[in-house]
């Protein structure tokens, strides 16, 4: 029926995840070519009076001596203690996971009839939860290890952007760009081989069980999202309060700029944007890749193909991501080896042509995978218990993985537009497109398309705080202006394009809860979610309530955290002599402290409310209620985050025109230390925290509460 | 099988209406016994510089020269051109509803098979578009003539409250509340005849076609939300526009207190409080039971006592309402008669009281109107084709009602706390009971439930601005503070209350558009609104996207107006010599204008989305996506027409904390005119549209859109 055989299957995926690796590694080797001089002699004027005169080798030093030997080491800190605590929670997690699936048959090691096939024996629920663990585990260390990788060469590039953005922009964007392909291949390649792992090793002891084996893959999802929740809601919190607390005391009390090494909490300030913007949005789209091929596998599990045992069609959402690895090598190879960038205006339709060429490219690879692996007719299960039977051409398959795609541009261009009403529309149509041409099938499919070029997408988007870091190096190293004015524009640059990096993740976050929601509507037994159900009604209600919750407890947890920061910064300006004048040292560990701990206590309410509340419902409210309140966390979550987004964005920007003052009316307004702007500063530390941690959160929010019920749809159902 | 004799409940409504009328007239003559000296001198003193000796008959000269004449002008000529375009869009829809609906069989005019039995012959659908225009248009002129009344009052109310505030506390209350009373029972009595009215005179042209009768009394739910639309939004940006152009300019600007009649924007401010607060608050309940009483109507008529012909319990939702009156009557005398006020303490307590007496006898009441009323057994309706046949003894029913009465006081209360969490339980909870008592019936009866004590609620709501807008009166005319000290102290002891209005507004709107949604669904003969339908899930996504879009249209206007209103009264104090001393007199009449203007112009487009997306919806989408839509409106609009007023609250708050200066910190954050103090003024400009135009004008959206839906239905079913 298909034209690709098991054996040719089997060897891609693994084949792919490898070149991926590689061309991962190439790219680290190439920053690495740039040499900074590594010197253990203590910097000690850091304080912004170097003038610009210093010859190469000082500079190297100040860069070397206040970025990479400090801040390595406190990255170092906050992350193992980070770590330390995720870890706790895992284990605990996983505990809890085992207890609630291993007691559905009261931890019965029999075989039991499979939910969809009653006449088949499946695999027992005991062996079903040993296996999510495992999977859950296996998500979650891949997760963290990429978001680590991606924060120490990240860290590792800040320096080597500085450098080379001495030598112009064309050296300095390559750094910057090859850095950030270093994650997003690594993360992309090591996320496929896991699973691919995984798969393989699980079928070793569940045979022809697809049921059983996919129901236990889908831990994969839970483990990788669980990390999220770490990476955007703690990062979240820590990146905020030391942003909020540097900015109110240095910039509006005392007058001195961003990034200035007196500043105390600057340290926190550059540690917390490598963990929020780097490790937050890596573990944020891994748990979106994660899920969205755990949702279409499952789909898949259950369809004819599953049932047939045909393993390329079963593998087919890896093979999507497999030929999205090999797209995206070859996009890179656009920008770094095949053009020459020199201009500042150069850069914007460079990572615009990123995008294009993927998703082009990519609308190819889909086809080609599509043709190769599917057989031409085939069933899918769309829900209610009798399973209809339709012939899907094998185009439909295919095109509703193009959507997916497609959406990605279009929703990341209308979200640059600075309103919820375009990305909806977007968002309507996909889902609308998705649904028609393949069921719940079509839905988990858009969502791997849209995450196929996830390594040019996470490129493009680790790129903007490299640069940004970048900027910071070379203002506390006190480096010649020209030097900032580049790395600075690169940053402007990366910010046109980083719509796109937003519609990834709540556009996928999106499409990923959907497709988990039907999976877990399949999976309970549900044949309707009829909105006339009192119980689904409520469910909605309150499901539509629920980012509000989360948005009001993380934005206190930022405030909280913040008023300590902020007390801190104070104190020392005020206790420690010769502070602001240079010639004393502030205690920037102390505001580290303050930051990490911050993460950790306050992130546990608003966790607790993302992972308690599926339990509680699904437990002691039913199926029917849990699954409106997905529906309902849903609709209304991706509106929440998305103008959560547009809001924090419009106060950026309103202080960012003050500061510019480019008009007759922003020069009425301005300067720097005016009423209007200081007016404008406190409005965006309200608006900062909405758009760097409430929102983002919110993907998460909505994704993990889809696929911790698909992972307990076993124990709801009894 | 029911104890009241049709004859009997025929002559109960429109005794309880009669009633209802007589005793509003009554308190307007106790009101108006309070002599205010009618003195046709100018009043050319209004500046504030008037000292605290002035003799009484001057002071009421003041009261009365810058108050009745000026302002009830202003009113006037402020609510003639808004009622001018009121008329001529409220003809303009008769039209479109007349084509709608008659164009259901090509304007046939023959009798066709009723929708819910096909053997018997209904009337045609040109006779449904007449009577449902008819409908539109009685509930829009009741609508009209309540709120004008209501303004009427109020500001003739407000002088008189001036004036007995100079004899004490106990005086002044009476006065304020029982003018809000007039109100309260005019809307509630003129309410229930008119649709008592309607209802027997449509039926001498329908006799026993009990479904085409109620299809077209949902017309006056129609006509009454509609007015509301121009009541919220319309006077929203009206007395925002005002109210921000005052403060910025007068309070931040020019340092010159509240109310000061020196500021050219003090007039249109009081007019658009009255506007606002009064007509537009009056309409929104106006419209919520008109709405849930069609509602209740509807369902009914289509159950086995609509089909049976039992007319007392057809007209039970009526009697429930009727009873109301009675119990609120009571109620009221509690307060004005049976106990005397003599110091501020007592005021919160027995405002408090007036909703507990309200709820408790109504409990009772809905009980005994139950048990004479309704049959022991009959059949409801509950989606589907086929009718599930269940007995519902008569306690279900009477306990979704009661379920109404009694969230009302807990939502209200729930409320009072600032956040989104405990409101949504409160109502889930309702929803929840009510539906299981008695399926979409008892949605609509738990609805009525919570607006039968509307005539209390509204002498609660409308108390609180004439006490505010009295203190207004005291500062223009310069009166001692003791009296002015007296109506803020009246007004506060009316916020603590306050949230019970808010919860009527919000709580009852939810509870509304539920049961209108639901008989919309039974009248275009859905099934499921199954949320696994691709139509249905982008309606949801959709329809929770339109508050958002709606709020951002009316923050807009109210923007666009403010800045208008700023510019007219910087304008004004930089060119009109002697503005500031007090010797020249500024024009209000412009700033009037503009206001006016404004509520007009800027109030097309947030209009237009609500009046127009349930139409192009239904009739280019289908009745399923617009199923989903309206189930999307109604789960995220609660949301954000909770959040708005927190959010808004909150920064009102920020401002009085410092303003009032009762601790350290707030000391330490003030006084007035301190750069904290006019950053929380700043805050509140934003916050006060949240909270009193964008918040409110939500209840009108998920309402009027669900109404409309319901009544379009005919159309958009073929």
């Amino acid at each position: 029926m298909h034209r690709l055989s098991s054996p040719v299957a089997h060897a891609l995926i693994p084949v792919a995840a490898l070149i991926g690796i590689a061309f991962a590694l190439y790219q680290w080797y190439l920053v690495s070519k740039i040499k900074v001089s590594v010197d253990n002699q203590t910097h000690e004027n850091g304080n912004g009076n170097v003038n610009g005169e210093n010859g190469t080798h000082e500079m190297e030093e100040g860069v070397d001596g206040l970025d990479v030997r400090k801040k390595c080491a406190e990255i170092q800190e906050a992350v193992s203690i980070e770590y330390k605590y995720l870890g706790y929670f895992m284990n605990a997690f996983a505990v809890v996971l085992f207890l609630f699936l291993g007691s559905v048959h009261n931890f019965s090691t029999h075989k039991k009839p499979c939910a969809y096939d009653e006449s088949k024996l499946c695999h027992s629920p005991v062996a079903n939860a040993v296996f999510s663990c495992i999977a859950f585990i296996l998500g979650a260390l891949t997760s963290v290890l990429s978001g680590y990788l991606g924060m120490k060469i990240a860290t590792y590039a800040n320096a080597r952007t500085t450098l080379e953005a001495q030598k112009g922009v064309g050296p300095a964007f390559i750094v910057a760009y090859r850095s950030g392909a270093v994650m997003g291949f690594l993360l992309a390649s090591l996320a496929l081989l896991v699973l691919y792992i995984a798969i393989n090793v699980f079928k070793l002891y569940f045979h022809d069980d697809w049921e059983g084996l996919y129901d236990s893959i889908t831990g994969y999802g839970l483990g990788g999202s669980s990390v999220a929740l770490f990476g955007r809601v703690g990062g979240g919190i820590y990146t905020k309060a030391a942003d909020v607390g540097a900015d109110l005391v240095g910039k509006v009390e005392r007058n001195i700029p961003e990034d200035d090494p007196r500043n105390p909490a600057v340290i926190a300030d550059n540690v917390g944007d490598n963990v929020g913007d780097i490790a937050g949005m890596g573990s944020d789209l891994f748990g979106s890749y994660a899920e969205s091929s755990c949702a279409a596998l499952f789909v898949a599990s259950i369809s004819s193909f599953g049932i047939n045992h045909e393993f390329p069609a079963m593998m087919y959402p890896l093979l999507i991501s497999s030929m999205g690895i090999i797209v995206c090598l070859i996009t890179t190879l656009f920008v770094t080896d095949f053009q020459k960038l020199t201009t500042i205006k150069d850069i914007g339709p460079a990572l615009k042509n990123q995008i294009l060429i993927s998703t082009v490219l990519m609308t190819g690879g889909v086809a080609l995978v599509t043709f190769v692996t599917l057989p031409v007719h085939f069933t899918l299960f769309d829900f209610g218990r009798e399973k209809h039977v339709k012939n899907w051409p094998v185009k439909d398959v295919a095109n509703s993985c193009k959507t997916g795609a497609a959406t990605n541009v279009i929703f990341g261009l209308a979200l640059g537009y600075k309103s919820v009403i375009i990305p909806i529309f977007a968002i309507a149509v996909a889902i609308y497109v998705g649904f028609a041409l393949a069921a719940m099938y079509g839905i988990a499919l858009a969502a791997l398309g849209m995450l196929s070029t996830i390594a040019t997408g996470l490129s493009i988007d680790a790129y903007g705080p490299i640069s940004d870091n970048a900027g910071g190096i070379a203002e506390m190293a006190g480096m010649p202006h020209n030097v900032r004015e580049t790395t600075d524009a690169l940053d402007a640059a990366g910010n046109t394009t980083a719509a796109i990096g937003k519609g990834f993740a709540i556009g996928s976050a999106a499409l990923v809860s959907l497709a988990l929601f039907g999976a877990y509507v399949s999976r309970v037994g549900l044949d309707t979610v009829n909105v006339l159900n009192k119980k689904v009604i409520i469910g909605l209600l309150v499901g539509a309530m629920l980012p509000y919750w989360f948005s009001a407890l993380t934005m206190k947890s930022v405030g909280s955290a913040a008023l300590k920061m902020v007390e801190e910064v104070r104190r020392q300006f005020n206790e420690i002599p010769g502070l602001m004048e240079g010639t004393a040292k502030p205690d920037y560990a102390t505001c580290v402290k303050i930051s990490t701990d911050a993460s950790i206590k306050k992130m546990i309410a608003p966790g607790a409310l993302v992972m308690v509340t599926p339990l509680i419902t699904g437990t002691f409210f039913g199926t029917e209620t849990l699954a409106g309140l997905l529906a309902g966390a849903l609709v209304s979550g991706v509106q929440v985050a998305i103008s959560a987004s547009n809001s924090g964005g419009a106060w950026d920007n309103a202080k960012k025109y003050i500061e510019a003052g480019a008009s007759e009316h922003a020069r009425l307004l301005g300067p720097k230390g005016s009423e209007a702007h200081k007016a404008a500063v406190i409005g965006d530390t309200i608006g900062d925290p909405l758009k760097d941690t409430s929102g983002p959160s919110l993907n998460i929010l909505i994704k993990l509460m889809a696929v911790e019920s698909l992972v307990f749809a076993p124990f709801f159902k009894i």
